[in-house]
């Protein structure tokens, strides 16, 4: 199932994705035709997840009544983060071949020796926290922060944690993964290029409003099958710039969760990020983006998220 | 005034502590009370934060007024983290000796010369987000994290914000504070030597279940007054281990909010901290906790934020 969170006058609605019938059904209007009550798990997303397998058996039910009156055409609507605000976003950083590219840029960049690939990067899964309160959804203009010149992409796969848990196993942690989505994780390559001696993870680099980018909706994991066997791939204005597989990963999403959740609670609609795929942002290429530009990233069993960044004129 | 959230058989509730009562005034009994009806502005700090003046000054008038039966004695409440998760958390790096002080042990621990501080550490304010779900409060025992040997505590100052804002001003960002409290950062030291060379700032160093205490409670902004003023001290089983004033901070809270908001939208009840004040933890002085230790941060015009570190038998 394909879940969206989509913008109506009435604020922000969850919805069933249909690419047959071009459609998201409003599960909340649905649920009340159906049922004739309101139906609290259909208020937003993390309540959604939140209601477990019941609350998916319900919306898969009426995704498959489909009641009349209930759907909004995909073309006019406007979709929106599955999270307009996340309960907590971790971006990892755990394809080898994207840290080695991207090494080799700072090191143009700066003119300085890069320290290559420490050896504590294979034996455990690295991650930094994202501002939650700057995600946008699919369709959505990105704000290029005045601050910065080199303006980036990153094209990576994100899980959602559908359950509570702590020391998770790796063997037990797709039990604990509700679904997938794509993450743009807009960057600003000076800034980062600034702020790295500093040793304390991405600051204003990738922290500015509308710089976090997720979308364009949740696919349950009963759908994608196997996260590590995925294709992604970057496009500008229509070129594919690069892109690669998730088999690549050097840690798996399982290994990503049983390392965090060592005596450290992971909650119902947590994100965690892979990084980018190798080939999968601009800095690996030393190209960068040009005001109005659009970015798409595709991820196979996934979608197309796609984002336009402007620039204010100061 | 101080504001206080303390675990109930109803749940979270906040309140006002009156010292000289030695009590708490619950907010939302003692407005049904007085005013015959439940205030949403009541149910949680962060309904109150965002209530504004008006909130406030609701709060103050019950505080004055003190009607009966509405409070529990303070030493009978039992105090929680002011936010039990709290909306965001960014905590910085701004102190240079504490920086100084912790390169010189990073080197004995690792054999490895340290890099000295970055010249753009001096430039702009450094931090890192903590994980929101692992927030306790006053007198909650933290559990030390099987995977770590080397315990360590920080003392904090933290300010939380008042009010939505971008490109706040260092001049306008007092407008944003809303109150002041202490942050106790329990790291595990030897797990952030082994993370430090990855870049990407703290992770199981630093986030795991209960390691990050607020409180005892919010002092607000007025009963502040100068925040770059405050004389903050670490004792250990009631023994001062070390402390300085808050005039250290090399980047002031005005300076911080005004960088981090450059295209980045600040909100209500959002908290950062200024980092370690120099010799206000463990690692500076080559010392590191024991199962049972007791640790107490005082800040001046705040009080006392007071925990044990308890490890489980395994």
């Amino acid at each position: 199932m394909k879940l969206a969170t989509f913008s109506t006058r009435d604020g922000p609605k969850i919805g069933v994705v249909d690419l047959d019938r071009n459609a998201i059904l409003d599960l909340a209007a649905a649920g009340l035709k159906v049922d004739g009550r309101s139906d609290a798990d259909f208020v937003s997303m993390e309540a959604l997840i939140g209601a477990g397998a019941d609350g998916l058996a319900k919306a898969a039910a009426l995704a498959g009544a489909w009641p009349a009156d209930c759907a909004v055409p995909l073309k006019s609507a406007r979709l929106m983060s599955p999270f307009p605000v996340p309960p907590q976003m971790r971006d990892c950083l755990v394809f080898e071949q994207h840290l080695v590219n991207a090494q080799k840029q700072w090191e143009k960049m700066t003119g300085k020796p890069a320290a290559g690939v420490p050896e504590v990067w294979y034996q455990r899964p690295t991650w930094y926290k994202c501002n939650r309160f700057s995600f946008v959804g699919h369709e959505t203009d990105v704000q290029w922060p005045p601050y910065a010149e080199l303006m980036d992409f990153e094209c990576e796969l994100a899980c959602v944690i559908g359950r509570k848990g702590a020391n998770i196993s790796a063997a037990d942690a797709s039990d604990y993964i509700f679904g997938y989505t794509i993450f743009n994780d807009f960057s600003a390559r000076d800034v980062q290029v600034v702020e790295r001696p500093l040793g304390m993870g991405p600051m204003k680099g990738k922290d500015f409003d509308t710089g976090n980018v997720l979308g364009p909706w949740i696919v349950t994991a009963d759908e994608i099958g196997d996260p590590q066997a995925l294709w992604m791939e970057a496009r500008v204005n229509g070129e594919r710039w690069g892109g690669g597989i998730s088999s690549e990963m050097h840690h798996s999403f399982a290994e990503i969760l049983a390392f965090i959740s060592q005596s450290e609670t992971l909650y119902p609609g947590e994100l965690i990020a892979s990084g980018t795929v190798p080939t999968g942002c601009g800095l690996e290429l030393g190209r960068f983006l040009q005001p109005g530009d659009v970015v798409e990233l595709e991820i196979e069993k996934i979608g197309v998220l796609r984002n336009r960044i402007v620039r204010a004129e100061s």
